[in-house]
């Protein structure tokens, strides 16, 4: 492998694939990449990543980053020419990070759990979650933006990735369960970042189509399920 | 409050606060430590951190930084003129990151239910993954400290902070539990990189001491026990 080559294991329905993804579009990087079988494994994926096996990891020579914020910030550090995703005051990106944090450790769950949880009072609290979260968020955007267009300012930045990678998801779980959770009334200005981010040319030519993500998301749910039936 | 005063909400046992005490001693930031009842709350912690309620939180000037890895980048960002916390090379400080997040996502978790676990057999793995995790981590530093001293290389960095603010609780573990967890045998690099950290002028003076931890450790695990028992 050339020194400098990108590959990146991938996975089209991963929303940690897609932080790496708009990243490396970002700073118009060549890379390959290449999609990992989640339920079979390559020995590149378990060689690579053998802590946590999990997709994204990006390969930069004889690099090896996993993790997607940690991958996200590595890719900001090294192609340094392109457009800073991480703020450029240490304030700033102390909060992102803060928020990033908070999305992935608190938030989150809510929306895997979103898409298993059958039964009826957990499913509602789950989605009660999920909303809480979205209001949350809108007030971190009018804190963060400073009346721009995204989190990160005029540009996308670390915490719109954040954040922006799940968005495919989020809408999968509203059409299942026939709910909406990203609610232009309750938060008008995440409603109109939401589609601010998904029009970004970095973020549309990677993020899942949502018709597409439904009908893979019916096979996908009944594997999880049985996943954490198998815990 | 003058535009740049430094306060610190702390609390002596917490190795969270460690880090933060750590990072600002390196950057020999002149800082006011405000310790925090943590059974009773102040209106301070909580108006500051009203996400996570924890401690430490960093109030400088009227900028507040919450969550320890998160003060600890903000610290070598802003003081940028002490010794550099994170590594310079970005491969180094996404590698650094990788094992800080392990630390608190994965093996943090044991060192909390060590002193909490009574049931035999659940002690016993709990106490197992604790070593396996110190056996991984002299793994990560013979591959990190290339050499040197400290994870860090000449001087502690990162990831000897995110490790090493355990080093006194991990000592009381072993005593409550009669045990060795961090055995000159079985990881001997580690075991002298311990000795190392703790001695480091920057560390020493903020390591709670282990006999004045466990002292305390008889009282403390009741009411985190009292606090899985609520939960």
């Amino acid at each position: 492998m050339a020194s400098n080559e990108v590959k990146l294991l991938s996975s089209w329905i991963s929303p940690f694939v897609l932080r790496a993804k708009i990243a490396l579009n970002m700073k118009r990087v060549d890379f390959e990449s290449i999609p990992e079988d989640l339920s079979a494994k390559s020995d590149l994926l378990l060689r690579s990543n053998p802590v946590h096996k999990k997709v994204p990891v990006l390969i930069h020579g004889q690099r090896i980053i996993c993790e997607s914020l940690i991958i996200v910030q590595y890719v900001d550090e090294v192609w340094a020419s392109g457009p800073g995703i991480l703020p450029s005051d240490p304030y700033d990106r102390a909060t992102a990070r803060f928020w990033a944090a908070y999305i992935d450790e608190k938030w989150y769950p809510n929306i895997r759990a979103g898409l298993v949880i059958e039964e009826a009072e957990a499913k509602k609290a789950t989605l009660e979650e999920i909303t809480q979260g979205l209001a949350l968020f809108e007030d971190t955007f009018t804190k963060c933006s400073k009346g721009k267009k995204f989190f990160g300012g005029d540009t996308i930045g670390y915490l719109d990735i954040a954040l922006g990678c799940f968005l495919a998801w989020l809408r999968v779980i509203e059409r299942i369960n026939n709910v909406i959770l990203l609610d232009e009334a309750k938060t008008p200005r995440l409603f109109r970042w939401a589609h601010d981010f998904s029009a970004e040319p970095d973020v549309k030519s990677d993020m899942p189509e949502t018709d597409k993500l439904f009908e893979y998301s019916k096979g996908f749910m009944l594997k999880l399920k049985a996943l954490d039936k198998k815990k």
